[in-house]
């Protein structure tokens, strides 16, 4: 894998951003490494106050930390508010993207009445349906299906291998990752004459601006009115977000979680990695769930938020925990004799 | 996206159903809706006893309903037995399914001695393998791919980027999700000198007439004899079915439920969102298990099953309750020492 | 599907295996079968004592099983130490393995600068990118997605619609089943000004030899630094891997397992189904994870372990259960002033 290396001076790295140099500004700058394993070229970051125990010793060449920790750095510093989010920043200076062929390439099939804009790519062996609309700057990878009637708009990136069914509709910048399905017809039956009858999942996905979607992640389009994911959105990967669902602005969802149909996520949440969200809640705005939890009732106040009992343990010791859960009703009988005996 | 207009009197869209007209037969539909969102043109159901109070104001032209909440409706009304029913049916009438192309995409790439009925429709980019049989009304979407000798029944339907690993048969009507992966094989080792050696999977995914599967859903092989979904059975989006597993006749499962191998579920059960069942354990028939709980032993008797302990609650009390929990030893103990000091 | 029915003798069958044959080594055997259902002309194996049952009236020409229960076999015996690995050793006689055309498929999209020695086998609708290695004896499925710059090593099997992003490494004999992405981006965000940015994610995949992922696993790229999976490890189906996670030699891990990011699992470990792995916990060497476990802090010592409180229970009992944990502080009040009485 021939890469050639990057070099860019702190002063080149900064620019723009509102941050103060300690230090040489011309320092050149080959790699971002963590504290602990920096070496010679290397800019690092500190901002989990864990990690502050290696500053002394780091061998970086700069260090992206708060001005509380700048006068205890060894080396360079670039001193910010909000070290990680200027690190965010600077990073992208190191990444090496694959480069996006312009264009549509020769193998990819295109339905009528499509709507694409000159400066659109499309990767491979992708295939694109009827009336479907793709605004500037719109990536689409290899291997990717776009249904009849989906709506892309600019310089949102969908990955190799992604599958939009039809009449999705995707806001700006939106970035969906590998394997992800979006449009899927929900889980909508009716049981009659002892088997089940599909109802139709007559509604929509709609993804707005900014939103990011992970690998594998499945989003289902609504039954009667839309599935919608708003702005700034990030959903993690093999997510299953279920029909009518809707995630409000700016919530992040790691890993793993299932969302059951027409639940609605407030705006600014944060929900932990294989959480559940049973159909029809409503979780307020500025919720945190943790990881495992299962919502089963709605939330209507801010705060932190958990379910399950017990935490990791040995499996003997579990299996112990368990039995005396099981004893707990005649603990409770036990000292109600006990109390019946006091007052006699 | 444009689209055109449907419209539709309400007798024909309740030709041939088990329903009464109240009012106007003539009235024409253009559109479904929430009964409280509804305006005038659509149609609106009512089934959950809890939108009951949005009957009176509704501005939707027909509503479907049954007999008793007939009367106190204020507009055109479908009177059903079962009204979820007859909406699943009427909805059908609404749902603008894209085009399929007819017959087989030139990009489509076929391999050695299929049989393939003249009526078949499969998407571009596909590729099929050797000794394929695809009966009549087969559709496979784009980009799917299906393994050599596979076999798929009539008027069964393969979304886009579906795929079927060799020796698969799907029965007539199935329905098979985006990015599902059928005939994988199943996680089968024998640890051996310290390393893990595979198991060769022998066996074959069935999968019986008219059974759903839903996106990202996995479904492997049998390691000796085969994996078995049987008729009618539902399967959510992002399920985990194992090797040698079997569902039985119209149960349905809900998204990310994890099937491990060997397990036996009966007909006719339920399992909702994100269960976990153990290996080679077996659930009767009718059985409901909620959400999240872990299927660790097998059961005979239908009903409702339910595990983990504690619901939803503060994530400050749930770090009480398990401080609780684990000092439940020390509890016993004392209630054992009162009843001794009571006795002595 | 037709097929063709292999036939072997004991004797071909057991070549260079550390076993000693009880019975008639010329004994033609067709099939495999389990030793409850097996007929003549198959071979069953019994390892687990529950199927001991089954010996002396099963139907199976030859029976793989240990010295211990030889004498009670009524037909041929395979007598092993390890009969399991014995029967994953025989079993590759059985599998029936679709045939792999050799070269790569003229619907192949290929980049520039690629390094692909003439063994390699690539399926139809692939599409590889600039810079790609691909080693000896590499075998590619259908509708692949090889990024920029990845690296594939002898003999390492893609089945079909597998994603690799760029720089992914893959080593010799790794499988990954189809569905798998590997190298998407890590769900690394910095909150700032009330919306989430980015963190770019620079590090690779690196899969080392005799690695199997599992249908529709996600394995993210590292930040900084890369996600390692070390040699022999095996992941089930539908796992999620986190940004920067280390997974230890020989370790196995079951489906739906979600793994968060920067967590490192030691060697020989086994993680049962739906466990979670919570971000930045080391687990030693030596570690069972039971099933739906969540391992929220770090585990420095081989064994067992579990969370979660009570096993599986009616609906009804389980409410019940639920009520009394919540009534457990006001328990422990009661007691506390029985105490009290007691020593006034």
């Amino acid at each position: 894998m021939p890469q050639r290396t990057p070099m860019f001076t702190l002063t080149e790295l900064t620019q723009n951003l509102d941050i103060t140099l300690q230090g040489d500004p011309h320092c050149k700058i080959h790699n971002i490494a963590t504290i602990q394993e920096a070496c010679a070229g290397d800019l690092a970051f500190l901002v989990n106050p864990l990690y502050k125990k290696y500053l002394p010793t780091t061998k970086a060449s700069a260090i992206i930390l708060s001005a509380k920790d700048a006068k205890e750095c060894p080396t360079n510093a670039i001193i910010a508010r909000d070290p990680y989010f200027i690190f965010a920043k600077i990073a992208h200076f190191f990444q090496r993207k694959p480069s996006i062929a312009a264009g549509i390439h020769p193998s990819v099939i295109l339905g009528k009445d499509c709507k694409i804009h000159p400066s659109v790519s499309i990767g491979a062996n992708s295939s694109i349906g009827s009336g479907v609309g793709l605004a500037a700057g719109v990536v689409i990878g290899s291997g990717c299906v776009v249904g009849d009637w989906s709506e892309i708009d600019e310089n949102t990136f969908l990955h190799a291998n992604v599958t939009l069914y039809d009449s999705v509709k995707l806001g700006k910048r939106v970035t969906i990752a590998s394997g992800a399905v979006i449009g899927s017809d929900g889980f909508g039956l009716a049981k009659h004459g002892g088997v089940w009858h599909k109802i139709p999942q007559l509604g929509r996905v709609i993804i707005e601006d900014d939103v990011d979607v992970g690998a594998n992640t499945t989003i289902d389009r609504g039954a009667i009115g839309d599935t919608v994911i708003e702005k700034g959105a990030k959903l993690d990967n093999l997510i299953q977000v279920g029909h009518n669902v809707r995630i409000g602005e700016n919530t992040a969802i790691a890993g793993c979680v299932g969302i059951a149909g027409s639940a609605t996520i407030g705006k600014n949440c944060m929900i932990a990695g294989a959480a559940g969200i049973s159909g029809h809640v409503t979780i307020a705005d500025n919720v945190v769930i943790t990881g495992m939890t299962v919502v089963s009732k709605s939330i209507q106040e801010p705060g932190i938020y958990s379910s399950g009992a017990g935490g990791l343990m040995t499996n003997l010791e579990w299996r112990k925990n368990s039995a005396r859960l099981h004893r707990l009703d005649r603990l409770e009988k036990r000292v109600k004799a006990l109390e019946a005996n006091k007052e006699s």
